[in-house]
């Protein structure tokens, strides 16, 4: 396993606790984001994120100053920082004694995309698993991910980068480890993702971007019909960024204006960061 | 927190891996059993239905004298111990990168019930929480358990005793922490759980041996309203064995002879295990 750096709580150390809710119930949350040049990419998005999630679940979310301490001590160059909080270490029981909630926060070495991801767009596929309808944990990154796990387990090919997700009633919801955007006549729509999926940072701040210039991004039902029927369709994530699908199945697609309009803001909102 | 006894695999270890898989995406499933004078109860259907889990998730489950190794050495008298199997560490993403699994052996003190639980039957409530379906995790006890957890906080009431969860078809599915049986006419039955719930070492115990009587458990879908009409409800699992319920919100219950029967039989069971 590569190398990292860990802080649990502000301490170093590379474990927790078995009696960790984290690890029993997948009782937490977590966030992934770079860090350039010690500076947060979309930090504001992430905060706002976490602090969303964390109440989901009731639990008590982390101040700023506090991630930004942790921050500032292992993610000093370029990362990819992962930071999780979980409602910390409990006796057995599902119920929500209080506990004080656990921060780990772990930076591992950036993560290098090949280039022609982003230039040229990535083949995807259409996942078998069908994700499972919780509208009371929707949209939250919880510790309880493995719908992707076996959804990332259906293919080996490299030359497929991500597994489109879609929900029981017919609609692509995302992808596992990124949000997804169609483009159809200048107009730009995400899955809403209040039955299931993850809401992401990255996937907030396009839209902030986007309605910004005057291009809303509708959040609907997204047929998978209609992403088929789609002129331009693109992935977002903290790593990634954007990138264009140019192949799912027997469907190809160019990259389209909107998704280089898009990359281009996301690079002019990391540079300003 | 009370006092433990932990082995991470083998070892004396109190504490895993931050990037142990089972943490990040709660990768991994376990068993919780009682332990009597050094003897695990109703130990076959535990190593089944862990094995059976393992499988699930494509791990590699621990062998059974591994288990038993462990077991001697954390509990030798009696006990409430629990097992987790993980993915085990790993780099980021949800890939299924070759991993050694993290095997985890906790012994808690043994839990000790009010006796009129078991002797006079317990007050439950309906969940407000509706249970996702995702069929290809269904009957797994998976360290995802988030459900359980905003479950088991929807009230704090002590006399109530436990959550029933329904799925979103009109069904009753489970406890929280227990699978049910309903018997109505001397026939029993209890729900079925390939599309949602946790299949538990009690409940196969107490099918198969009310089968090997004669009486078979048929396992079928049930309406809550086949729940309020039921001569007799009663909930089991490897701590509580089998609780008569005697009240869900209006609708009481006296403790009926199957009932009585299903704890004898858990009785004679453990006696000669």
């Amino acid at each position: 396993v590569e190398p990292t750096t860990v802080l649990v709580d502000g301490v170093p150390a590379a474990t927790v606790s078995v009696l960790d809710r984290g690890l029993a119930f997948g009782d937490g949350v977590f966030r992934t984001f770079a860090v350039r040049a010690g500076r947060p990419l979309n930090w504001q998005w992430h905060l706002r994120r976490l602090a969303a999630d964390c109440a989901l679940l009731r639990l008590e979310a982390p101040g700023e100053a506090v991630v930004r301490e942790d921050l500032a001590r292992v993610a000093t160059g370029d990362a990819t920082v992962k930071i999780i909080v979980t409602r910390g270490v409990a006796t057995r029981g599902y119920a929500m004694v209080p506990a004080r909630p656990t921060r780990i926060t772990v930076a591992f070495p950036p993560v290098v995309h090949p280039p022609e991801a982003a230039r040229d767009g990535v083949r995807v596929r259409r996942c078998a698993l069908v994700l499972s309808e919780q509208p009371r944990l929707a949209g939250a990154k919880t510790l309880n991910r493995l719908e992707n796990v076996l959804a990332r387990s259906e293919w080996h090919e490299p030359e497929i980068a991500e597994g489109l997700l879609g929900d029981a009633r017919g609609h692509v919801i995302e992808g596992i480890s990124c949000n997804l955007f169609v483009v159809r006549d200048g107009t730009a729509a995400t899955p809403r993702l209040d039955r299931c999926g993850v809401v992401g940072a990255q996937r907030e701040r396009v839209r902030e971007a986007l309605a910004a210039q005057g291009t809303a991004v509708v959040e609907r039902d997204i047929p998978w019909l209609e992403l088929e029927a789609a002129d331009e369709v693109f992935l977002t994530n903290s790593l990634i960024g954007a990138w264009p699908v140019r192949a799912l199945g027997g469907r190809a697609w160019a990259v389209g204006p909107v998704t280089r309009r898009v990359q281009a803001l996301i690079a002019e909102s990391d540079a300003r960061a």
